[in-house]
């Protein structure tokens, strides 16, 4: 089934309205972007282009540009909640099922990819598949050449020593306990209108997501994390809802906390928003917070009681209550 | 270079324009649809659906929907003439060049296939590109299933017998003379959604293009054929500036309307329209056209003088006159 949706009208600016960056990758940076889009109109998503698997990686193999699925991702959430916003979204996602060449390629990654193998210019290709789509914000890479991720791991099987693991699906899938991330190359040119957007928002939203592959990246391009350093923007780190299987397995909430502090010593936090499952009896939680300088915000965020996953809504009520009081 | 084009509002549709529908497929009917926006917001394209080559025949092979690239290279041709329409229509049209998979698929292709392949409703699919491109007019396909075309040829290799040559590629480039074409299968459902529009039409226009693997194919889907002898509609006939290598080598503007009788022997025109240069000095193309029930109308069609492809103003300036007059 399929129905003819009208396009919107692009909704109006207001000059009150929060500018609002949040940094990450996958369903993390979704999550948070779609509970964004319903508090501001001025959102920018700045995204991990570490990626090296799946179509993302076949294309970046194939074309030589960024991994376009994490902007992809983004864009989709920040298609609107009506027919029109529901529908583009949709269909940016589909996947080919072909057993053939484009099995398992997102359309939306090819558009991407060809406005960039067309136009070469990344940023202005994402702004013009926004504009498209009616993106409710902007999208864009943290850095502008794509990276690789290398983990210093405790693997399963030589606990004793550091095993250097490479590719963000090598260390999102790492048998083993993942120590500390670093970026290939280590010094990369930061995407300066991320940069901008960082230096002028009121906001700086950093995670949900896959800490050590989406979001510790974010940290890590070093024009980029000067900025978050420097910005007179108040900063909300989001924990995630549960542990992943490789990557943090075994990591507590503090842990995560711990963790950010060691890959950014400098970066201070204005809040820490958690759900309630997280917080534990003695305080670690909110005593760790508050050494980063946060305050801890606990609400029930999860789509159920045995989702991983962030509800939207509940996120959006969070950011709200947390950007009035913080 | 790029730059980020304003989206523009949607064209009014008064209550005066012609309701216009073209038939055809490939560049012939990109010039005869880019012409036709000029003068009516009221436009459909009516498509063939037998290609077996390039990016639409891979598609068809590997996800068995209809070929998707004359239905691309339609909707290209409808985006509009400001920024955002040459935009989006040279993205429709950019074909990957990577030497990998995906070499040679052209963007419009793989999004037309994908959204097919999510919804698998083809007129609704197309619909919502257009939406999306704010093109000027609706693309459909002329029949709801993909086709093969077998042409009859006198073999330049064998030229007392007629071969049988199958695939509109095979027939396009066939080495000898193409004598007639049928479809297979020979009685496809015609689009309804193509009936109705000729149905209701005031005009309906006929090439120029692949004169036996695009335009001849429109006249023998049984349901289309039907309703374009039986339309109350007006009958304008574009023929080709010049005679195509393999598929017509040979055949003189004359011939190709006899081929058109040939093939749809019940089919009355209104008008046919030839550049200045087809015109013989002994009226043979004139008797013939009146002979067919049409008027004949000359004037400069070309690009320019060495030019095979039609000039969609000059083009757009012929349509304009047969319209007010016969």
């Amino acid at each position: 089934m399929i129905t003819r949706p009208t396009r919107p009208e692009r909704p109006e600016r207001f000059d009150g309205d929060l500018k609002v960056v949040s940094l990450g990758g996958g369903h993390g940076l979704a999550a948070s972007l779609s509970a964004l889009r319903r508090l501001t109109t001025e959102l920018t998503g700045v995204v991990t282009v570490a990626d090296n698997g799946g179509s993302s990686g076949r294309l970046r193999q194939e074309l030589g540009g960024l991994p376009p699925g994490d902007l992809r991702m983004a864009l989709a959430a920040l298609c609107g909640d009506d027919e029109w916003g529901r529908t583009w979204a949709s269909i940016l996602q589909h996947r080919f099922s072909s057993g053939g060449p484009l099995d398992g390629h997102a359309v939306g990654n090819l558009l991407i990819a060809a406005i960039w193998d067309q136009f070469g210019d990344e940023v202005a290709g994402l702004d013009l598949v926004g504009d498209l789509l009616g993106a409710q914000g902007r999208v864009l890479p943290m850095a502008a050449v794509p990276l690789d991720i290398e983990a210093d791991v405790h693997l399963r099987s030589a606990p004793d020593r550091l095993t250097v693991v490479r590719g963000q699906v090598e260390v999102a899938s790492t048998d083993g306990q993942v120590i500390s991330v670093r970026l290939d190359p280590s010094d990369p040119p930061a995407c300066p209108e991320a940069v901008r957007a960082v230096e002028d928002a009121d906001w700086v939203v950093v995670g949900p997501g896959s800490w050590f592959t989406s979001v510790m990246p974010t940290l890590l391009v070093p024009g980029l994390r000067d900025v978050l350093i420097s910005t007179p923007a108040k900063r909300a780190l989001v924990l995630n809802l549960a542990e992943q299987t490789g990557e943090t397995e075994g990591l507590s909430p503090t842990d995560h906390l711990e963790v950010l502090a060691a890959h950014a010593p400098e970066l201070r936090l204005d809040a820490v928003i958690a759900d309630t499952s997280l917080v534990d009896a003695r305080g670690t939680l909110e005593s760790t917070a508050q050494s980063l300088g946060a305050r801890l915000y606990v609400s029930d965020l999860s789509q159920g009681p045995a989702s991983d996953q962030h509800d939207p809504a509940r996120l959006a009520a969070a950011f709200g209550h947390v950007m009035r009081q913080a």
